[in-house]
């Protein structure tokens, strides 16, 4: 728990923006900063933003980088933003390609600035599973903690659970 | 990680609100079940209320009956909310009165109905740390899980932090 | 001043909220009653939902109907809570259909369920301007009071000005 | 409503802060231009700080130099943020004061930067009231226009009344 974290940034409903000129949703910067700094966190955090894309507009490419990434990351401890929509595609893909690093991946159900976000208890609980855990990929949603591989998004009810 | 997690609130600036009518903060009701709601959180928690203070004012009973509860509860997961002034003390307390438990204390530096919290994100952390530590009395705050005994807040900061 | 005003909901931007299952805006229920409990108004009000459309979809029959409901209201006093796209279209067809009535129009460029609404403000200075300006056809907007006619919205920065 | 406005700031609620190290309130710079920023305010506007005062805490002094200011302004409309408390004194004061001006107070019952504050709604619609309204000393609360003298706060409920 001494060493330091890795924060890579992929963008995702995290860090999404209302756009008042034409009333969209867009990406402008990230808010992890601004988190962090409301949540008082004294963590020992490297943070890099590797790409602001909605995880459904993630290509192979995208995936590839962020894996090659956490190979070449001095931490052991990383800590992933990730849309939720593929979020469990990416984890699978982590699974195969890093080996000995801790990496949790998080994200959250409504934008960072908007007032109901679920965004600032996800990374309290992803910064946590993430210091702890052992070697491994995992998703930390809801409160809780899912294996790679052993989870999915129920699209319905807008949480992620563990697959039979 | 799949068994239940007893919470036991005790008060706090976390749960503290503003009285209009003379300015003055007060305690009405926790705030815990709102907080969960906006974390969209799905774990299996058991909540209940052992008293609504400020930690300045606990005395040795509050401390004795917040034990009882921890060593009475079927749970061996317990997160307990507090005020941050004495809670290394209760902390500490803890550590002598319950063993076999997991035990973490959290609190907030700003309470949570005002707009710069850092409640959401220490619950968040405070939940993931709880299902995943083995037996022992912790603090989570600032991101971080410090063992009871070897933790104090510095107060010019605001902060937690190691003993030397 | 001692009348009671009349508010007819008609949906824009004001009332939108974000779906956190396929991340859409959308309208579910309008959001005044608690924007007035959150302003500690003591006015006295009507309040009835004409619609709930975002402005760019009204049709003729849209405009027709709020200027029946107008005309219809037992009280002078009006205010209109509309999508700021064509609200000064919906201004000019008031000015011509109803007459010896203060009718307002106000709205929002960003929802007020989300943190950095203008909602509030705007609420606020409608709900004033509505009490004390003669009879006519306004929008308030931008913390000012412009008449039907001689108003447009300047879409590069999202603000109403006068019209040259 | 062509020409500008004078903002004088006196503190009070409106502009109260949570000291997270001590947990008490106080006031370190005003919100007003944050609060201005939110609503989108386009007006012309010279603001500038009086005091940082809780309104219980004025005295004869305070409102002679407020007095003073608003006599001094080469403005004819007035804006003045103040303290509940004794807002209804001030307003009493100037009355006597100040003649062939527009001046309208405003406050909070909760600080701005708490989450429920009706701050940014008494904000909005005192600058409305004080484009439009004749020369004289009136207070906007709760969405209302009260005459200087003829309004008191009822401190049992939190809002302004006409005196009987």
């Amino acid at each position: 728990m001494k060493q330091g974290i890795e924060v890579f940034i992929t963008g995702g409903t995290f860090d999404k923006e209302y756009n008042e000129l034409n009333g969209n949703l867009y990406f402008k910067e990230t808010h992890l900063h601004e988190m962090l700094d409301l949540g008082r966190s004294k963590l020992d955090l490297s943070i890099q933003t590797l790409m602001m894309k909605d995880s459904l507009d993630f290509v192979y490419a995208d995936r590839a980088l962020i894996a090659k990434a956490c190979n070449e990351s001095v931490q052991d401890r990383i800590l992933i933003t990730h849309g939720t929509d593929t979020m469990t595609i990416t984890a699978e893909y982590l699974l195969e390609q890093c080996k000995n690093k801790t990496i949790v991946l998080t994200g959250a159900m409504v934008p960072y600035k908007f007032g109901s976000s679920d965004g600032l208890f996800n990374l309290g609980s992803a910064l946590a599973f993430v210091q702890v855990l052992e070697a491994g990929v995992y998703i930390a949603m809801n409160g809780k903690i899912f294996e790679a591989g052993k989870v999915k998004k129920n699209t319905d009810k807008g949480e992620f659970e563990d697959l039979l």
